[in-house]
């Protein structure tokens, strides 16, 4: 068993100061809206997803399961001020889930309210069981990593999209999360960051099970090989996926890694090293694609910029978001 | 701070059956002599450390501030049998130290009995502490790191031979231990197999702090880069560790990799992958030599394998317990 949340939802946005804030939310809502209810914002709140305005009591009338926290308090933290709430939703019979650095069981009343009335509080950065060490083995099944260049380029919003193209095609797909707001958007998955180092292949696994033949995992990507604090997690990432598949994510602009004093590795880097290191656990994995984050560029530069990857790379490239991932389909599906 | 163990120690051999069971305590008496104070044996108990026998009582009374549980029960656990001994000893003002899988505090008497008389129950794979994302940064002191084809192929014993032989020359140096073995043997370290994935580079940034410019760290390495399973682990501890220097240790006898069907890499490809992908976070790392475990072979045919590994890599080539480390340690200092 995977952390599981279960739906439906009633989204909670706090006093958001700003739609980025609430983010989380919102990409529950742009990618799972047949998982949202209705909204719960507090005074003051600026975010809005654009669903049905609920209390808790109205939202437990109509049937929520879970009330999940999509927005961010001053600091990454859930303030205080949050928490009635959150018992309130627990009192009225709904799970509460989070993926919050600050855990729904660190408040007192909370937790009392949670054991008395028989609720769970979802911390999805916890994971939620023990894992197995990695097999190796091959599985039935195909599946497609994302992979990057640096942390936070676009790995998670383009496996999203990778899963909506193909279900577009009738394609039997799974979008599968490893990181919090991933998980609060498909409902399910495992932050791999949070597993013991030992078993982060054998967590992927699990995540990304044995399945038909003709089925997709879209496995959502971590970190990068070459972010000197995280690459132990990319790898092992990579090992236990065993994809078929994968799609570098890119930020074009970006001139040193996040966070750390290293230099960007280019594309063609990430290409041949997930490549040589992802051989180990399948031998047949190929590049499908590159997925440009071009946010910080024109219509024009950002077109450029794609055709220059494709002439360097000769695979497709896009920027999901604002192109689409078709080309990174169609090379999947028809070589 | 890391996780540590108070010495001296009174070793608890249990009623170990034969000396492999008992093999960790072994290895803290032949690393670490000036820790070990006695031992305690149960009645049936077939090991001997060679150490004055002593009951719980005695070794308080002589000053033992740990009681470290050197040896393991049927199936790799903690028998319920030996516990009546391990509440015994904090009642008399001990510590408990056990790097086994059953957790100390899992024997509801031992843990309130450490609670009423404020001892500490120390399990060595829990890490403890929490530890900050590596950082990347190079800092100054040398390292090295113990690196293998395979899992259980002697980097702790290489590490731990080579730390003897550097202050052997005088030269000032620490083993820092990685696994549960190699923290009862040095009395401090941390499990990196245990740490959450976010976190091993950071975890080996504190094990292997900044030190003078020449200090040498003899990190233990852990899994190898061509795991299935332990990959993840390997290249966070590379990382985090920077190493300078690295020795590649070896079962040349082994077919394929320890609990899964992949096949062995080549003593090549460990070197070439280590050089590559150390090089991140250590642009001048090197490899210094190769330790390899000749225990399966005859004098005659590890000399012949030994010349052959040199022949082929033009480093040295050694088995540190057969043949010692001296052809290591004078790459390492003299190029």
């Amino acid at each position: 068993m995977l952390l599981r949340i279960e739906p439906p939802y009633l989204l909670f946005a706090g006093d958001a100061k700003d739609a980025l804030a609430a983010k989380t939310g919102q990409g529950i809502v742009d990618w799972r809206p047949e998982r949202c209810l209705g909204q719960l914002r507090l005074p003051g709140c600026v975010a809005d997803h654009g669903l049905p305005e609920m209390s808790v009591a109205e939202g437990a009338a109509r049937g929520a399961k879970t009330l999940v926290v999509g927005t961010v308090g001053p600091g990454g933290v859930l303030p205080e001020a949050w928490v009635p709430v959150l018992v309130e939703a627990v009192e009225r019979g709904l799970d509460v889930a989070s993926g919050l650095h600050t855990r729904l069981g660190s408040f007192p009343d909370l937790r009392a309210a949670a054991e008395r009335h028989g609720r769970r509080l979802v911390d999805v950065r916890v994971p939620a069981r023990d894992f197995p060490t990695g097999s190796g083995r091959k599985r039935p099944g195909k599946r497609l990593l994302t992979v990057g260049t640096d942390c936070a380029v676009g790995k998670k919003y383009t496996a999203l999209a990778l899963e909506r193209a193909l279900h577009g095609r009738g394609i039997d797909a799974d979008f599968r999360a490893t990181g919090q707001t991933g998980i609060l958007i498909a409902g399910e998955g495992v932050a791999v960051d949070a597993v013991p180092a030992d078993f982060i292949s054998g967590a992927v696994e699990v995540l990304a099970p044995a399945a038909a033949d003709d089925h997709w995992d879209v496995v959502e990507g971590q970190g990068s090989l070459f972010h000197p604090s995280f690459a132990g997690v990319s790898l092992g990432l990579l090992h236990g996926a065993q994809p078929d598949a994968f799609v570098v994510c890119h930020e074009p602009t970006r001139d040193t890694m996040r966070n750390v004093p290293a230099p960007m590795p280019s594309v063609r880097d990430v290409i041949e090293e997930t490549c040589r290191l992802g051989r180990l656990t399948n031998p047949d994995i190929r590049c499908v694609g590159v997925a440009a984050n071009t946010a910080a560029l024109d219509d024009r530069a950002a077109r450029r910029g794609i055709e220059a990857l494709v002439a360097e790379h000769g695979v497709p490239a896009t920027d999901p978001l604002r192109f689409g991932v078709e080309p990174l389909v169609e090379r999947l599906l028809n070589g």
